[in-house]
């Protein structure tokens, strides 16, 4: 194209238009444009360049690029309930319909019963039976549809969105910026694996084989056709919270993470696994200290806490003896949801 | 570049090189050079067509794309006995120095005592013991240096060749050409996940997560200098094979595959669940029906069945009367190894 005065004036025009799209041209220039400067965002910087350069003395080779996120609290809202523990309490209903005789069971009466105070008042043992009655018993097939369903319909109580629509932006241009680096992102969650698979594909761009999580076993069976399908049983496979966390991952990946990102102490022994490996490893925590745009809660916040992911004094000082980054939701994000 | 008859005959001179190069050649053109023509070839390239062309109507998107393969017998050598069970065999020494106490305990007296015969007589009891004792109780990161080193030093006792090289290159050629076009392999393998991903990377380019095998737990713990370590437990997670083969695949992957490679009764459920999805799916067994230039067992050759990766008629006529494709050794494959 010969250049003159006339494209010389379009060409600036179009530059002139892309500028006015202000956030556009800054996400492009900056993978992390929700993250203010500070020592969290330069932690997560730095931590590419040196493991993805390839003259850095601490490069990675792509296939052992391994990052692994927990899910609630880390990539998206768990308050005032785990998204999932909202779907078994909203489950029981439809169980006591196809079991009648368990209307007038405990847990499954209190449930019922719709009073806030005596449901808040159950018990750990309660909320295992809520969880295997309406996670087990069915074709994998058939759980995972109704999850869909439900997660289609579903709304968070303060904000009146999907769940799928309370993912932190910080996070999620956190899962961009390592897969365009190269490293494969998993999420290692204490939820269940078989419910967080139902959307991690489209809320996170994360497939199933890259979800670890609270995992039961499955039986393999006919129908009267002779056509086969697996059933989800009330066996418990991994626990895949605390320890059970680098145990999941050694089961699932085989590979030590570079990076891993929790918020809580079920996190912890996966924060320290990761860091406990040669070469650079990021460890991260969020911070939930940000009671106006989202929560605040755990004692290192000064806040009561609410036994909701929680964050004990204990793990920010294993946080800052460790190096592990710690990331204020209040300072460090600019912004929390899309 | 003008062309001139000077360089057009440079040309045809280095394609002449190239067509004297015979296999290299061919390879380029037949991914599967391996294979004779016959129905076996032809499956799996009619199946491939089917599923990577966009026009096609059983096209498979790209992250759908998954291929699951038995090991033992279906991509390398089982016979006369697996790999694995000869490295626990020959680790019994090893074991019996750190306990001595155990050198008067069956099984490990009879496996001590080199008796072929009284070995042979071992029961299957017998040799969960010897698996236990050889391939729980240490660090991970133990295991595999041990397990590397091993592999790196034994030899079959027909071939005197490392195992890594026993393993079939026509079920190599279709590896690649599965991955050429867009699937993910995943070995589904009866053997230790543990074991197999030792060795999957270097023998088959798999790594580590694309690996299920029966699999035991692991408990994490710390060293006198806080440094985390995972302990293999004497704890079975999954039985891989048989329904374990499903429903590790469930458990691992969470995706049923498109297609699978089996070559035994332990590997019908996995080709049975493969085949009942949606659209075009493959399943395929391999007939060990080669007594010279491997071996021939089973009752569909007409052979006795040696108990070792057995193919029995029901197999066969199950595969026969659900479209599976079975693989003779003999008539399919022009080489079995490199």
């Amino acid at each position: 194209m010969e250049i003159t005065r006339r494209n010389l004036f379009k060409g600036s025009a179009a530059l002139a238009v892309i500028g006015a799209v202000g956030p556009v041209s800054s996400a492009l220039d900056d993978p992390l444009a929700s993250w203010n400067d500070g020592p969290a965002k330069k932690a997560i910087v730095d931590f590419v360049r040196a493991t993805v350069n390839q003259s850095s003395p601490t490069f990675v080779p792509a296939e052992q690029r391994i990052a692994t996120f927990d899910q609630d609290g880390t990539l998206w809202v768990e308050h005032p309930m785990y998204t999932q523990v909202v779907y078994c309490f909203e489950r029981v209903p439809v169980v006591v319909k196809a079991k009648p005789e368990l209307a007038n069971v405990e847990p499954f009466k209190t449930v019922l019963s719709g009073n806030h105070e005596a449901i808040a008042k159950l018990t750990m043992d309660d909320l295992f039976k809520i969880l295997g009655a309406t996670l087990t018993g069915m074709h994998v097939d058939q759980f995972e549809s109704e999850a869909k369903q439900w997660l289609d319909h579903a709304r968070h109580p303060r904000w009146k969105r999907p769940y799928s629509e309370l993912t932190y932006l910080p996070m999620t241009e956190v899962l961009n910026y390592m897969r365009a680096n190269g490293y494969r992102t998993y999420i290692v969650t204490g939820g269940g694996q078989d419910f967080v698979r139902v959307y991690s594909g489209k809320t996170y761009g994360i497939p199933p084989e890259q979800v670890v999580g609270t995992a039961g076993g499955t039986s393999y069976g006919y129908d009267k056709n002779g056509k086969p399908f697996l059933t989800k049983e009330p066996k418990l496979l991994l626990n895949d919270n605390n320890a059970g966390k680098p145990e999941g991952i050694h089961l699932m990946i085989g590979r030590r993470p570079f990076a891993a990102f929790g918020n809580s102490t079920g996190d912890r022994q996966m924060l320290e696994y990761t860091k406990a490996g040669d070469g650079n490893r990021l460890a991260m925590l969020v911070l939930h200290d940000d009671g106006s745009r989202e929560y605040a809660y755990g004692p290192a916040t000064g806040l009561p806490d609410t036994k909701v992911g929680t964050f004990t004094q204990a793990l920010y000082d294993e946080a800052k003896s460790k190096g592990w980054t710690v990331i204020s939701m209040k300072n460090d994000w600019k912004r929390i949801f899309v």
